[in-house]
């Protein structure tokens, strides 16, 4: 099983590393971490991720990863990007997105008169595609997944792993990463987050824009 | 603010990514990825981070983050490992693990006599050094706190960002992070997961042991 996840400069950490920790774990599984050139990607905050892929070196996964992250807004218009997505989409098993990377997807044209999400802070962007926009954790439609903010993509990645494979499966990998989330606050979404807490982010959307 | 996480080979990719993702939202935050050596360092599934910094450029973060992963056993006597460590604690405001990282605080004596946690499947390991196991997602022990397995990190990382400056910048970087989690299956810890997956990853321990 061919899995490609997408690397551009400003992805955002968890939006990769989510769905990475998921998917590796299947057995027989090899992401191929790939990207416009071969090459060491920088996160916005500084970290870096080696891409050991060039497009054409991946032109068949049978899983498509595409992250999000500030950087996405740089590559919406670049064609060979676009068009590698467009050909991997037309073969692949499941095309999926997480965050900000439903943008791409849409601005490929592979969302057209899909249901799909996205960050809630990138949910206006989403609407001006021909897209149904569905205010889910993650959303499938067809052998689309995609989903919500930088997290979404550890649930997102689990119930692929369902799908593609099987449940015991997805509770296997859940339980080898320990995931039994307890965050010590509620704020993770602008219903739950305190009025406050949501006028912050506003405020600073430079640094909450994702 | 100077956070260092540590690099080493065969880390588990979201004990780095999870605590990484919190922290450098943190306003005038600086990560520094540290190992033995500047490099590239692989995870145990192919990923590639960079290591931009070797211990001794790093002598004096304020937050220490120690990720866990396959590869921790490989350095547990690392004797440059292990006095890097003793002398940042000495000076830092917090020491951090996750996961099997807690390992590495245990063997550089840093948790004797302490309450800490760690992966699950980690636990007997942990309980041969004298510290006093505690079955939480997350420890505080004076300036030091655990976490338990991979995605612990996550809840770790926020409840730290409390403590350390204040709740309002860590719901803020929750709602940023959009960490609602809705994880389709219920299968992250042994006490949750169904018996035959417990039994499926006892069965397979060589993929599971983190």
């Amino acid at each position: 099983m061919k899995i490609a996840i997408l690397l551009f400069d400003n992805f955002t950490a968890l939006d990769v590393a989510g769905p990475y920790e998921v998917l590796s774990n299947i057995p027989g599984a090899n992401i191929y971490f790939t990207a416009e050139k071969a090459g060491l990607y920088k996160n916005n905050k500084g970290m870096q991720i080696s891409a050991d892929y060039s497009l054409s070196d991946i032109p068949d996964p049978e899983i498509l990863v595409i992250p999000g992250g500030f950087g996405i807004d740089a590559i919406l218009g670049n064609q060979n990007i676009l068009n590698w997505i467009k050909a991997v989409h037309e073969k692949s098993l499941w095309t999926t997105s997480v965050c900000s990377g439903a943008l791409l997807l849409a601005e490929a044209g592979i969302l057209n008169g899909r249901k799909a999400t996205t960050h809630w802070n990138r949910v206006e962007q989403l609407k001006k595609y021909p897209v149904e926009f569905v205010n889910e954790r993650y959303v499938k439609d067809g052998k689309i997944i995609t989903s919500a903010g930088v997290s979404a993509g550890i649930d997102m990645a689990l119930y692929l792993t369902g799908l593609a494979f099987n449940d015991k499966l997805a509770q296997l990998i859940q339980l080898a990463m320990e995931y039994d989330p307890q965050p010590p606050f509620n704020s993770g979404s602008p219903q739950k987050a305190p009025k406050e807490i949501l006028e912050l982010f506003k405020s600073a959307k430079a640094s909450g824009k994702k």
